[in-house]
């Protein structure tokens, strides 16, 4: 019996991990919880799965999820300092890590601080601070099992030892809504059209970062530290069917690649039952069904930020945590209809050229660099 | 260094297996090498990699290798013994047992009795013996190591410790070169139509047995014994590109699969290289220069033979090795124009149920059955 916490268990992620817990009642319990200010559907996660302790974003929101939960045995907080307690809660094994963006880099060091092995959904952290974070899960002992599909069919691909033989790694994208759009009307896509993902039902923000290509770019950085890669063994293939979920080459030439359906629970389940597998309930992959399955090159001018996240990974310091600040700003932006689709490029390129490359000696050279450029841009908008 | 003898030095695999090995002087040394009547090649390869035995089919072979090599320090024998000597020869590590259809069984069980790990290509022995075969391989402790490109393959995507989550494995058959040629026509396929392969090149007995798709057939009974599987856990998918080499699904529902260029340098490498991987000069597999990968239900009334494999798998004692034998038996008929590609399978049908199924309790069980079907057909051919 592993025993789960869930930092963002209200999102995406959140929900279809507590799916996947539910439907192996032998295998996972749910110690604590934390959301944001979805209250509703956190009474019910609650009720339905009894942690002992549960936070949510603000002091309002702890006390409605009170009012709701009179007679129920459970330890409500909010704020950030709940979620650190939820990060932290001493009966956890594992936290699935699966808060959006950088909110959830302090809440994830505090787990891995506090000895848990993490199941990792919420790749800013790894692209903010992948060496802080990194270093600090080795001296610590604990596992940071990849959540990302991408991510979990690199890890399933190199299965045990296989580190030491590998060539390269090679991320597929499905080449998100605009793949085959015209660059040109990139200025009139609207936030409706972006959503609408071909291949997968995602969170709002990965959605986003899906149709500029940018969560590939985010995907690369936390590669490079979740398998301690350089930037030249990780390459990034189109596959618009997002049937094969990545491949890793061997220095013989040999190909392992991962397929599934496209479903997230499989890959939150090989995380939470890592080393070992577990029957899943959802059907099969019928390959005799299949459309034909293709590849195409990536286009990285259509697609600037593919390379920015390059750029930012092999400058390093503070810049990966300025492109990423600078995205979520600019994806903020966007869903409110203030900055044009194709302005989230411009948007990043100029937060990159303006702070320039800074050493980060602590966390708190990474907390600053986010800070400084989600002030700098917010101003700016918000001034139109 | 890896000391290696080589069962079937001049064929197909064994020319490959030797291409490797000089590519790579500081992993492997031939120490003895068997061959059958290709006396010009063989001196060569003597020459090459100066093994200390080496053995051919005949007496008079050995003689003309002999008058080849006047002063080369080889010892060289001849006929069965000298290929069971060539097996066992105490200099090797690993014996590449490489020979076509039923005369490997022996050498290779004589290989596996002195302790030697084998590299098998000739998937015949296990097919005519495989749990007699396993059964000493277990006993001795050496590993089976496939060289069957599909077997490789699912012996990569196992990994360590992998077989425990199974679900299935998935063989990928080109499905030949008669995958769309309509079944009425069969009759009168001609050798040399049946030789012409889409997609590997490789010896004349494989060849016909990949346009029957008997091939196929006998990987699964390979595979049931290379890894230790029922038959409802071994499926095969028609994958016309064979860029997939085989794939395994697990419980979960994850797949994992191994792509390559086809070339069997690669297996070849895989399982002299075994646990580790060595750097290989072929090119990669560039996925954007591919042609879509398909995958078509394998059409059993069209290619009988498939299911005979499986009833004869089923039903054990000596019926693979019936089948086995009838099979070989008709290839050769076939190559001589004396029976009808449609014809193959209609033989082997009649073996099997001529034969039926007699219990195994010794290799003597196995060789009998197998003389008494080669005798039994060779004569009724031999009448018209």
């Amino acid at each position: 019996m592993k025993r789960v916490s869930i930092l963002g268990s209200t999102g995406s992620i959140g929900v279809r991990t507590l799916d996947v817990i539910e439907r192996h009642p032998d295998g996972f319990q749910v110690v604590a919880l934390a959301a944001g200010t979805k209250v509703d559907l956190l009474a019910e996660q609650v009720l339905r799965f009894r942690p002992h302790l549960v936070s949510v974003a603000t002091e309002e929101a702890a006390k409605e999820l009170q009012r709701r939960l009179p007679r129920v045995p459970v330890n409500i907080l909010w704020g950030e300092e709940g979620l650190v307690q939820v990060a932290r809660t001493e009966e956890a094994d594992l936290v699935v890590s699966a808060l959006v963006g950088s909110t959830g880099l302090l809440p994830t060091l505090a787990a891995i601080r506090a000895g848990k092995d993490i199941a990792l959904a919420n790749k800013e952290v790894l692209v903010m601070a992948g060496e802080l974070v990194t270093a600090e899960a080795r001296k610590m002992g604990v596992k940071i099992l990849p959540v990302d599909s991408e991510h979990s069919a690199i890890f399933q691909c190199l299965g045990h030892g296989g580190r030491q033989y590998l060539k390269k790694i090679i991320l597929t994208a499905s080449g998100g809504p605009f793949r085959t759009r015209p660059k040109a009307s990139f200025a009139s896509v609207t936030p409706e059209e972006a959503l609408n993902h071909p291949t997968w039902n995602m969170g709002r923000k990965i959605t986003i970062d899906s149709a500029t290509l940018m969560n590939k770019g985010l995907e690369v950085i936390e590669a490079r530290w979740l398998f301690d890669l350089s930037l030249k063994e990780i390459d990034i293939i189109i596959h618009p069917q997002s049937i094969i979920h990545s491949l890793v080459e061997y220095m013989d030439g040999s190909i392992l690649a991962q397929l599934s359906v496209t479903d997230m629970r499989l890959p939150i389940l090989y995380a939470l039952s890592y080393p070992k597998r577990l029957e899943s309930p959802l059907p099969s992959l019928d390959l005799t069904t299949l459309a034909a399955l293709t590849f195409e090159p990536l286009d990285m001018e259509k697609f600037p930020c593919i390379g920015y996240a390059y750029e930012a990974a092999e400058a390093g310091g503070t810049l990966p945590t300025v492109l990423n600040a600078a995205n979520e700003v600019a994806v903020h932006l966007f869903l409110e209809r203030r900055l044009g689709f194709d302005e989230i490029p411009l948007l990043i390129r100029k937060a990159m050229d303006e702070h320039g490359r800074r050493p980060v000696r602590s966390l708190e050279d990474v907390l600053e660099a986010d800070r400084e450029v989600r002030q700098r841009f917010t101003m700016e908008y918000s001034k139109q």
